[in-house]
Formats: structure tokens, sequence, C-alpha cells
């Protein structure tokens, strides 16, 4: 049985990881905690992140998952270093010198980290190299989809997708054009970037490819938000067991 | 047999015009012209555009086919009215005092002027008018594809549609965003507008509606240039033997 | 304030009725009912299914609203018509006896009853209409794609639609290919059915209309079963009020 | 400058690969055979494939380029190993002993032999073994478009996709069910394989891997039959200046 400890516990990811661990068979919620005061999460009363060292070195958890934010999330890894529990970290937005905190607590833990815990993604940034490395004089245009509450554009994973694209094709430059209007030709090696905010859209990345009379998208759509939380409790059971250090998704996979 | 006239023979489209008129049971090309000096278009000699209003009086063709650009075609569309020829316009561009001569010529001769000849577009327009009247509510992005020598963003089709997206919502001045890129909220009822240029792509227009946690698209893709030629001929063949007026596309189908 | 009553409480949808018509404003779920008996539903008590008349009369709800089989489902039509409660009916299935039940029912009280809630798939329907009376002579192939649990093919949405196929083009008796392999062209009028079965997608369909070198797509995706819930929630509140009779899910709309 | 011979000239492909090969820099087109007499072709006499060794040896082409049909290729690849000259081949349908009369061949030159030219479709073949091989449990359903006069299903490449599949998943029996009517729940393991005919698509294929709430396809589209005369001629520029031996378009990529 793996014993996971769940930060943000009254959060959206952090409910999820909650439900999916609780179905989870040889998996089990030994310890909720949250900044605030909130009711109980798929019946596991939830705790005052204040306590998180001292709960950690009283129930012994094989695991913590982390969705939450920067600062908060750089104590708990602490924390988790000092109590010796593997971390599984979704939180992104770190700044270098928190970056350096995490470094220093994977001597002592393993630390794995990822801006996309769904196993798709993964597979989907795979194809992306391959293809791209393939037929690398083809345009590129990038468009993702999510929800109209999304404040920001392009998406984490977009991101991320772009510089697979510039690995792959071994040009560290390239403009990125975000959107198109009026007199605007296309410019040699640009990627077009396009972010598209409608409904209640869980998240769709693709990438096209075209030349030569001929088009190639790769494409990934997440239908549910547990897509995320199952890939971070299959990170929590790669992560366990294996010796400090730091990983990432593609490790666990 | 419906007697053919083609300008801008040596043009783009007014080959594709000609081969496909050629091709078409009971049509032939009895005419051709070009500002300057090309060699036959598929067998058929190419004459003298000044020599127009003399060829059109003295071969009397029963439509003329014109995809030139704005001040050529609107003396074409005269000498028509003058010699009693049909015109099947997809010329764009027309300034107000262009189209004014236009309308004056539709006193005499039918006139048949539209943006786009694919009858898909057209059936996608239609299909676009009902789908956003059924959900007016739900959120609008437009996603239009084409090779990466267009210069102008959106295409010339991609703004109908968004005219006919605003006259379904019953809202004239939707915000139009071109593009996203950093800290940019939706607005409520903006409509995102995203141009791809890539490849040879030759033409590609989709539109998504998402709401409710469901999505809708209705897309139309071109797959070579013939679909417009072919359109413009169904245009011609219909406006023969219609009254003086005017006419678009859509009357036609 | 509406007042909702719920049968099938227990159920996958019932459930989902529950949990939306209590987040809605305005309304409030004051009856919830299943044939077997099961915990409390976002804190409703479930009654026996057995005590429905009874309970109608006492509890006055404005609409009834069912996702059941036919059997229960046509006794519960008639508790609400005795009750003077109005209905909305998701089941499907019903026997043509069963169906005239129901009509009976409609003397006294609203029914609305549809094979499909979500408001985009009836925005979908409408945009098809249109588009193939556009292009009738275009080939058909509808492809839809469901989670691998589901057992029948194709979905009943994906029957609905073939049928609005043949009345837009006004064929009514059009051969219906499921799949190809082998040697086997194409016959002139013929619709191609693809039913994909994989992993947990909830529920699209996509219908493609080909002719002349150009390509339409028409496409619905429901990203979770709330959306049903929610047009069923629409659907009660537009009968709320409306006379007896007859309804269906576009009236609603 | 790459002297290139074209059998087949007169066919479709033929065609292509004649027009392609006069627009190519560093490229002519030197010599071009049919079985029947045909109009010169884009400006080069048609000869007769009875005289293809004697033209073979007299003017010395580098590389020749066949589209045609199994049994005269064989016989025109032989030709190419008694004169000395590499072969591109994009015939299909080979038997066994004629495979082994071109292994014969390719003792003497370069035979470099394909299912499909286009770069594109051995991007997506790559994709998506890396892609299968990341998430092997997931559901696969193939889906392919062509033309209404494709007789046969699924395409070839359909079947090299496959193949592709079964490999990445290390399961080389999967269950191919070729669309799905009535009570038919999935299986295990099973691939769904969909053939869509309709109007002029040159050529799409898509893949679909499904599982844990989530989706990715993987995409390939052809846009003229263009695209596979460039990637033959490709194919030509990279086999001359190679040893003797068989080769398949990966190797050239």
């Amino acid at each position: 049985m793996i014993e996971v400890a769940v930060t943000g516990a009254g959060g959206h990811m952090g409910r999820e990881v909650i439900a999916a661990a609780t179905d989870r068979d040889g998996m089990a919620v030994t310890l909720a905690v949250n900044r605030t005061s909130v009711d109980p999460v798929a019946g596991h009363e939830v705790e005052d992140e204040g306590e998180l060292p001292a709960l950690l070195a009283a129930r012994e958890p094989d695991v913590l998952v982390d969705f939450t934010l920067p600062d908060p999330s750089t104590r708990y890894v602490e924390a988790c270093a000092d109590a010796g529990v593997a971390a599984v970290v979704g939180t992104t937005g770190f700044s270098e010198s928190q970056l350096s905190v995490l470094t220093g607590a994977a001597e002592s833990v393993p630390v794995l980290r990822a801006a996309n815990f769904a196993r798709g993604v993964a597979a989907l940034r795979r194809a992306i190299r391959e293809a791209v490395a393939a037929v690398p004089s083809y345009d590129v245009e990038l468009t993702e989809t999510h929800h109209n509450r999304k404040r920001d554009a392009p998406s984490g994973t977009a991101l991320t997708i772009l510089d697979d694209v510039e690995g792959a094709r071994d040009d560290a430059d390239a403009d990125r054009v975000h959107g198109r209007e009026g007199e605007q030709p296309r410019e040699d090696g640009e990627i077009g970037v396009h972010a598209r905010r409608a409904g209640d859209v869980t998240g769709e990345h693709e990438l096209l490819l075209a030349g030569n009379h001929e088009v190639l998208t790769l494409t990934h759509r997440a239908e549910s938000r547990g897509v995320f939380a199952e890939g971070a409790l299959d990170a929590a059971e790669w992560v366990v067991g294996h010796s400090a250090g730091e990983y990432d998704f593609e490790d666990a996979l």
C-alpha cells in the first residue's frame, strides 16, 4: 500500500488527486493539508498546512503530491526532504532561487516535477519531435484551445511544445507570431501560435506541419482534469523506491 | 450550348475557368482576352483586352466570367452591359464608385458577383448561421488556414463568415481578437480570429462554438482552386436567361 | 423558484441532474426517488419510487425530470398527469403502446421528450439540414466516437442525424454502409457510417460532405455528461408554465 | 544535372513525375516511355516501352522512375540492371517471384522501392510508432478518407500504419474490426479500421489513441498527387551515387 500526502487539498487539483488516489488499488490518502480551513474531501479530514513538517514525521507517508503555488510548494518539498518523503510536484512558475531549493531537496529524496502529467501529452511530445525531425523544413503552426476562464496565453504546455519543435529543428530562435492581422506575410522559419479560448474546453493542443502539398496534424485533447491527477499518481507510484534525485514525468513512463 | 467569354485568360483563375469550361458539357469558350500577350490557353487563342467591346459585339457570347482586378473588371462589366452579355464577377476589392458602375450595368444585363464561388462555402455559411442562432451565447472562435504565400489576414471569406456570425447573434459590434498573448482574458462576446499560414494549403475555414461542456466545429476545406472555377461556371449557367439585375452566388444555388 | 422532482436518482444521469439542479439559480430539488434504496445524493434524501404518486400529490413539484427505462418512465409520466406535474423525459426505447400512454398523459400536462438534450446537438442537426440541402449531391459519411464500453453502434444520435440527412436530401432510402473492407466501391447515394470506440470519449459526431474538390465537416463533441443534464434542466424551465401537450427539445430552444 | 527516365509516361503518376522533374532545378527528363502511343507530355516525346533497353543504353540516364504495374515494372528494373541505371519504384502489388527479380537487379544497381512517397507519411509513421510505444494500452482506431472512385479498402498506406501500430505494441495479431454495427462491444486490443469514401479527397489518414480521459490524433493529408511525384524525385536524387542494393523511402529522408 502506497501512502500518499496531498497538499492544496481544498483546491481544484488537490480534490482530483484525493479522489483518484482514494479510488486506486494499492494506494491510500493518509494526510491532506490546506492553507485555509476546508470541509473533509472525499471523507479525508483536511489539516493545517502549518503542521505539515510534524505531520509528515508522525504519519510517514511514502510520497507527497503537490499542485499548489511556488511559495508554499517550495516549503512543502523542503519538509519532504527533512522527513524522508518522496515528492511529486505539478506546481509551475518557480523562480530560479526556488528551483535551487528543490534541487537541494533532491539530494535527500526523489523529487519528480513536471508541467503536465497527462501521459498523452508526453506521447504527443515524443511524436512531435519525431515528425518535426523528419520534415524540418515544413511550416509549423501551433493551436491550443482552453476554457474561457484561462487568463494567460499561450498555455505552459504550448510553450513546452514550442521548445520541443525548436530542439527538433535545431533552431533555438524561431520567431513566434501570436495571431496575424492585416498585411503580414509569413517569414521563413517563423512559428504561428494561436490561443483559442472557448466554453469549458479542458485543454487541446494541435501542431500543424505543412509543405509540399501535404499537411500533418498532431493533436492531444484532455477530456477532464482527472487525466492530470491520474498521471501524477502514476508518477507517485514510480518515484517511491527510487533513489534521491531530480526526475521528470518522462522518466516515469 | 452556353458560350463563355473569359477575361484575365493568362491569370491563375482565368486558366482554371477556361480549362473547366472547355471540359463542361453544354458549354464552350468562344472568347478569351488578357491584358498582356500570352500563348493559347487550353487551345484557345487569347486576344487583346482592349478589343473586348468589339469582340463581344462580334461573337455575342452568352456570359462573361471575370477574375481580374477592380479597374479592368469595372470596364469589362460596362462592356457587357453595352453588348447585352451577362457577367459573372469573382474579382474583389471594388471601391464604392466602382460598385455603383456595376450597379448601373445591372440595369441592362444580369450581373452576378461573389467573393467566393465554392458551393461548399455557401453551404458552410448557411450552416453557421443556423448553428449560431441555435446557441447564440456560446463562445465563437474562427480559424482559417491558407498557404504561406498569402500576405493578408484574415481571409476575405473569414470576414464574410464573421459578418454572418454577428448577424446571427444580432450583435453587430463584436470585438474581434486576432491572436492572444500574455495576460489576455477573454471578454464576453469577443470573437477570436486565428490566421494560420502553412505550406500549400488551398484554403480551410473552421468556426468553433463552445459552451456548456460541448463544442461544435463547422469546417470547409478546398482541395484545389478548381472548386472556385466550377462554382463560377455554375453561376454562369444560372445567370444566362435571367433578367437584368444584381445577383449573388447564393441566388444561383 | 422551480421545484424539481428527479427519478432514477441513484443512476448515472439522475445524479448529474440532481447535482446540476442543486447548483442552478432559481431551481431546487424537492423530491428524488429511485427503484432501489440508495444513499442521499448531493444531500437529497432518495425515496422509494413506489410512493411517487403520493409524493407528487404532497410536495407538488413543478416538473419531473426522468432518465430511466421505458417501463418505469411510462408509470412516472402517468403519475405526473394525475398530479398535474409537467414532465421532461430523456428515457429512450419506448414501445408504440408506451408512447400512446405518454400521448394520453400529454392531454393533462406538458410532456417534453427528446433523445438528446445537448443544445449543441440540436444546433448541429439544424446546421446539417442546411448544409445537406445546399449541396445535396455531395457524398455523405458519418463518423461517431464513443467510449469503449458502449455496446451498440451506431449511436442513437447518429441514427437521428442519418434521418435528418435523408430528409434534407429527399431520399428516404439511402443505403447505409457500416465500414468498408476489400473490394467495395462506393455506390451513388450511399452513406458511410463509422462507429469508433475508444477510451472514455463522452461522445462525438462528425458529418463529412464532399464533392467538387471540397470537403465540409460538421462536428459536435460533448466533454461531459453534464451537457445532457443542463439541457434537460433548460427544458424543465421552459416546459413549466406551458400548456398541456407534447413537446420536443427543439421547442425549448 | 540528374537525368531521369520515366516509365508509364502517359499515366496519371507518370505525367506528374515528368511535370515535377521538368520544373526541378538540377534535373532533366531525358527519356519517357509508355506502353501505348501518347502525345508529348510537358514537351517530352514519349517513346515505345519495347525499346527501353536500347534507349537506356543509348541515353544513359542516371535514374529511372516507375509508377506502373507489377509485370512491366519488373521488366523495367531488369533493363535498369543491365544498363547500370538506378531505379525508383512506386509500383505496388508485386508477387513473391517478381520481388526476387527486383532483389536480383539490386545486386547490380541501387533499387529504391516504396508504397508511399509522401515525406509526410514517413513522418507520420515515425510519429505513430513513438506515440503508440508511449501509451501502448490506449485504444487505437484508424480512419482513412479517399475519393469516391477508390475501389479497395482500407488503403495500402493504412495497412502499413496498422503494421506499425502492431510493431510498436509488440502485438502482431491485433483483431482488426472494419466498421461496427448493432450489438458489437469492443474487445481488448482490437483496432477499429474505418474507410471513408467521399468526393475527390486525395488521401487522409488519422490514427486515434484514447484512454484515461484523453485523446491523441495523428493525421496526414495529401492535397494533391504531386506530393508523391516530388517524394519520388527526392528519392531519385538520393539514390543516384549510392551503391547497388535495396533501399526504401525512409533511407532517403
